[in-house]
């Protein structure tokens, strides 16, 4: 079981990723990504100067990640309101761009709400554009503050789920870092507080398939901030369960429906009746954004289904040929059909517990989940 | 759900695949393979004229599959005695190329035997190599008809099973076809009787990372043959069971112990492990020479730990670099270090039967086994 060395002394941070912002050049103004389909081969950013492009953006996963997601969904929101455009069918565009993740809609529907506001209460085109932008701005910042707060209710849960001894040995999959939020992450970010206080005694990563942003994204993390991590296959995950070589499974979500179902990248549900078989806990780390209350249960779930190009090519830039099969190195036959869903859905008794920014439900009932959303909303929705 | 559209009428089958044959040009003997990493983009032969030829061909996986392994090595020894060369030495080398397939030892054994006892009985050494390489083609035979019995023992066991209705949708994992095997494989065969008398409504197909034998050779098996099948990320398996399109697994076995463990593909235990908990039959199949009766269970079967390239690159042409990192395209970042075990090993309870040329057992039991073993070397060792 090879370790990854640690590439930076604990203690030492390096800077920042500056994965999304709000840039105003003379030329006007635009979100500015970091192309996530181009790690880690190089850090490029990505230029989105109006809502076609931003779209664009979240189709193709050069921006992805349920936090982050809403982010971009109100910035866009901003964007079209700083361009004179129709702020609301904005809203809509972003919104659809991809159905699983409810965070995009918050995000989008909180800008477009704040606008809407301003203009009904006499303010001018321009103002409420600064209305727009601020709010969006709210929105990145509370969703920093999110970040931190859930990897310290994450790490207090760890200590009471896991016995103390040599640290915590974290099983993830996919990305919820820094790549995915205003912040640090989801579940990543628990992982990295339990690194940075000495805790951690291994990240092992998912590689997630077929779109492989645990070897792309967050192997890409775990290697930036010094942390002890191996990559893996995501069905070589049994073999570590079975030596006894998984404290806890920690993921994020893209959308957690009232009763406490939980749909995340495909994969995770594979990973929860493998923890539940092992007696090993499974956390889920998302922000209350992500609970969509109107979604009663795995059912009222819409599971994004995506090209078979995918699993049938492999392609150096992520979602490049965003389906159409150009660019990509054939791995199956010519025709070979696919079954793809991006994301699957666990159930709530597979679920040890759901860690949020406002606290952690365990069990995880619908009832606490309501509770923990009520008290958020005071919060985060003026 | 997409469904592979047949491609071939049932009843029209497509020809024999030559996966491995004895070829004896004027320039002397060679074992001819298909080379399987090249696969599905081209069909090449690659010709082995030696022993080291054919162990590189063994360890980079242009043979693979567990009983044509066992062919391989009887052949590699035959080789070895056609060229005047040490063959005990020649059968410890083929049987050391690859450390859990205990059929390639098998073979290779069974041969380095029956040549040995040649030349101790006074037969000459051109006698003697013949004698090797009669022996070689029985077991050659013998596979094929292994095969064939397999095919008529899983379909009989599903038909059991299995809710009479609109047909099976069997769910399986690597490549167990023609490409492993003498005849028409393992596991696959079932599948592909199943087709042709009718009852398969869907095969789906696992792509089996990292190597990808799923995507690049079942689909390959699959679309020859006219099945109605899907690709699919090894992990989005959980949300097949999940709805409930999952009536049976089955897996090949690249080494069962004693106590009926099953050492197979990486992916195979949390296939297991899904299987139980949606109450799936999880059926191995494999012939009695995959059971080795030396290994008393799990713990007593080395698992090949593979390099972490296969997991941290892509390469167009499977093992080529043999680990050592050429020609592949990075993944993850550079220096990831990754877990990567070739196989893992599913314990008997979770197994619900092994299916061999000699019949069935389940439930799965040592005496079962042991029995079944007995039967078998009255049959194929003389």
């Amino acid at each position: 079981m090879a370790d990854q060395d640690a590439q930076t002394p604990v203690g030492i941070e390096p800077p920042a990723l500056s994965v999304l912002r709000w840039d105003e050049p003379p030329e006007g103004p635009s979100v500015v990504l970091l192309d996530q389909t181009r790690l880690p081969a190089e850090e490029a950013e990505l230029v989105c100067a109006d809502v076609p492009a931003l779209v664009r953006a979240i189709r193709t996963l050069a921006v992805r990640g349920a936090p982050l997601l809403g982010i971009a969904g109100g910035y866009g929101v901003a964007l079209a309101a700083a361009r004179g455009e129709d702020v609301a069918q904005a809203a809509v565009r972003l919104e659809g761009a991809r159905p699983t993740a409810v965070n995009l809609g918050y995000g989008a529907r909180r800008v477009a709400r704040a606008h809407r506001a301003a203009v009904e209460s006499g303010t001018g085109p321009e103002a409420a554009a600064a209305v727009a932008l601020a709010e969006a701005r709210a929105l990145h910042q509370e969703d920093a503050a999110a970040s931190g707060r859930m990897a310290q209710y994450g790490l207090d849960l760890l200590a009471e789920l896991l016995p103390e001894g040599g640290g915590h040995r974290l099983l993830t999959h996919c990305n919820t870092g820094a790549l995915v939020s205003g912040g640090e992450g989801t579940a990543f970010a628990v992982a990295l507080k339990a690194h940075r206080e000495g805790s951690l005694r291994h990240l092992w990563v998912d590689e997630t398939r077929p779109l492989l942003q645990g070897a792309r994204l967050t192997a890409y993390e775990a290697g930036r901030n010094g942390m002890p991590y191996s990559l893996l296959a995501d069905s070589a995950a049994g073999s570590l369960f079975a030596a006894g070589e998984v404290d806890a499974v920690l993921i994020g979500a893209d959308r957690i429906a009232a009763d406490g179902s939980v749909a995340n990248k495909v994969g995770s549900y594979p990973l929860a009746v493998l923890a539940k078989y092992h007696h090993v806990p499974f956390v889920v780390v998302a922000p209350t954004t992500t609970v969509d209350l109107e979604s009663v249960d795995a059912a009222s779930i819409v599971v994004e289904q995506r090209a078979a190009a995918e699993v049938t090519e492999f392609t150096s830039v992520v979602g490049a040929p965003s389906g159409g099969g150009a660019g990509g190195t054939a791995v199956a036959p010519l025709g070979t059909q696919a079954y793809n869903p991006a994301f699957d859905i666990t159930p709530p008794e597979l679920v040890t517990a759901i860690v949020t920014e406002e606290g952690v439900i365990s069990p995880v009932t619908g009832v606490g989940l309501a509770e923990l959303c009520a008290r958020s909303s005071q919060v985060t929705i003026s």
